[in-house]
């Protein structure tokens, strides 16, 4: 069976090539180049067959990822269906489900089935549920049961999976080795290292990546190889432990791209905004130019209940630097559970971010957008900025509208008086 | 008599120099002899007063304002005097009373009689409005009209005031000669581009800028230097019209510091993220180091109803190129007249971009704040997060918090995995 990348650099026109060029600069030939080359993935599972296949990559709009799903105590297949709808209908070009509720399965059933956009998951997570509804500590996680938990996944018709194939044992030592304020704040990473440590043993994701790479040909998933070292504080960022799992990242990349695997590599994290350029481009050359798929980044620790909004700052500067995959923070970032309208600003605020960064990188239909928003507010075109906006429902309820001027600055309207004396001088 | 800037230079020690370093690094010397230089300015205008004098320019905290005032048609001093409490209250450290209402005068009294911050205002309404209620237009304004509205307002008590004294013929036949996608967008500016076509005179303020100077003098305000050629979309930013009024405004600093007399200078605007840098460096460089008071900047034109926002990414970007002054934008900027909620959101979204603005300069409060809250996140203590937060309210209403995990990700907590088996490893 030949997977998406080997039909790419066989030179066979798959039409998911055409279908995930819409609305891109790019055509469908440059974007089988960018896949068959590894710049660009289209994480997409024919199994399951999502209805909006999306390319993420270099010469590609940014695109914005809404994780959502379950824990433990908060458990609901119906909140979680709502917030699919709520991060779809803001504009989320990818969800992943991240449950681990006891029902987890049945929850990421019911999103696959109803998302038509790609799902990714973290399938750790389920090895996690697996041990505790059967008792057992998280660390009793067999070998097998990790890679059982990544093939169920690719199974039931997941388009992507995170991995954490990067937290080594050398990784892990630089953190023991130089300390940090925060650990390690991602959940699989987390599992990872106890696993790792109860058992002296290394990743076995690391160690067997060539049995992953056989789950991943086999289900045609996309691998996102996560960043288990992610920084969990400003303070902690881009440290050794940090650069020692891109590093690892990196060569397994290459891996990914022998075996004809599609492969993106997931960075920070709590990133203060001046290390964010070196963070990308660091990705960039370390991992051969796959796509890079962020985690905000979050530029302070320090605005809990504002965290969309910190991460819209790192996301956009990431973005524009070259970050391809924006994952959304959700205003409940470091506070609680967020719940559907959570999801809806959290993506609306991702939205922002790749939008910036893609004006940076020079994508057309943005730019062209900017333009048309400009073009429309020195008209006082109302129904043309709407058009044009990003949220064209946030002028539902403008009033006090007219070609004289808004109800912002009333007659007193800079744009009418510099036309009105600019059209004299100029007749001048 | 002398001004704070006279003062400071002969080694004078102001009481007001000590209130003003409060929670700065520098003290009151070091502040008295960046004042001196010009490098940082105290908006004070003693016959008022005010109760919060704050410092702004290099060395010290990035400083947020927020604009309030009513419009011919959204007028009631009840609703300024909110605004001004959710400005003050969510941590604006200036505000400017922009009204253009019938009752401009009462507004602005009241706001100065409430007021514990420094008030800004830009003298030029009035006269606009002095114009509408005598059923002149805007162009019939005299030059004494325009220099008597900035001396009435600092006889009021104002502390700073924005004088388009830049926008010369020079800068004016730029914008002519190379065209522009949305002409002028400053109210001050577009007044006074109308008044100088009409009348095919100089700007008053640039011709005659020593009267003005010895206005500020006598009422000991800082001149805020506008940027009537502030671009209103990406497209317009950093060309030659903004460029040409810039040094304008460049060459006016050092005349104010001749006179004794505190300057800041006003810059953009809508600007694409990857020229903010330029923008600050070119005006750091122009102006000889004179505090920078961006607006926004708003690095996309495209998302109305989300401009505070994008403010907000354009602010810390601003902020950590070396702007020293952060002009909110509100979540109803491009769309209608703001409440005092939208108010709110706009200084919370400054707020966010001027911390984060502060830890890329190296402010130890801010860094310590951001060191304090992850410390207390790996010590799962909310007390101790909330008391570190920028937004403290924010933990109110949250739940399910304790050492074992909180409402995030329930019992699957990354922090008390990855503590308890590092805690293994090391003792290993």
């Amino acid at each position: 069976m030949m997977t998406l990348i080997d039909r790419a650099r066989e030179g066979v026109m798959d039409p998911i090539f055409q279908r995930a060029c819409a609305g891109e600069d790019v055509g469908p030939e440059e974007l089988a180049r960018l896949v068959a080359e590894g710049l660009a993935v289209i994480p997409y599972n024919p199994s399951r067959g999502c209805a909006r296949p999306v390319g993420i990559g270099q010469g590609l709009r940014t695109k914005v990822n809404a994780n959502i799903g379950t824990s433990k105590d908060q458990s609901s297949v119906q909140m979680e269906l709502r917030k699919l709808k709520a991060a779809v209908g803001n504009g989320a070009h990818a969800v992943m489900d991240l449950s681990t509720g006891d029902d987890a399965g049945e929850v990421l059933q019911a999103v696959l089935s109803h998302s038509p956009v790609p799902v990714g998951t973290v399938p750790i997570y389920h090895g996690a549920v697996m041990c505790r509804l059967s008792g057992r500590p998280v660390v009793d996680m067999t070998e097998d049961e990790m890679f059982q938990a990544v093939e169920l996944h690719g199974r039931m018709g997941v388009d992507f999976v995170t991995v954490h194939t990067g937290l080594t044992r050398q990784a892990l030592s630089h953190l023991v080795d130089q300390g940090r304020l925060t650990d390690i704040v991602s959940r699989g990473g987390s599992i990872m290292a106890a696993w790792m440590i109860h058992h002296d043993r290394e990743n076995p994701f690391a160690r067997d990546f060539g049995r992953l790479l056989e789950i991943a040909r086999r289900y045609q998933m996309t691998l996102s190889l996560g960043d288990g070292m992610r920084p969990g504080s400003g303070h902690d960022a881009t440290d050794r432990a940090q650069v020692a799992e891109l590093l690892e990242l990196g060569r397994q990349v290459g891996a990914c791209r022998e075996a004809g695997v599609q492969v993106m590599v997931e960075g920070p994290g709590h990133v203060p905004l001046g290390q964010i350029g070196a963070n990308v481009q660091l990705q960039k050359r370390l991992c051969q130019g796959a796509p890079f798929y962020v985690l905000g980044p979050l530029v302070t620790d320090s605005a809990a209940g504002y965290d969309h909004l910190v991460g819209a700052i790192g996301g956009a500067v990431a973005a524009s630097f070259g970050a391809d995959f924006l994952c959304y923070v959700t205003p409940k970032e470091h506070l609680g559970f967020p719940d559907e309208e959570d999801v809806a600003e959290g993506v609306r605020a991702s939205v922002v971010a790749a939008h910036v960064g893609d004006l940076e990188k020079g994508i057309r239909s943005a730019v062209r957008r900017d333009m048309e928003v400009s073009r429309a507010r020195r008209a006082m075109d109302w129904d043309a900025q709407r058009e044009a906006a990003l949220f064209p429902w946030k002028f539902d309820r403008v009033t006090g509208m007219s070609s004289q001027g808004c109800a912002m600055c009333g007659p007193l309207c800079a744009m009418r008086i510099a036309q009105e004396a600019l059209g004299s001088w100029k007749k001048v």
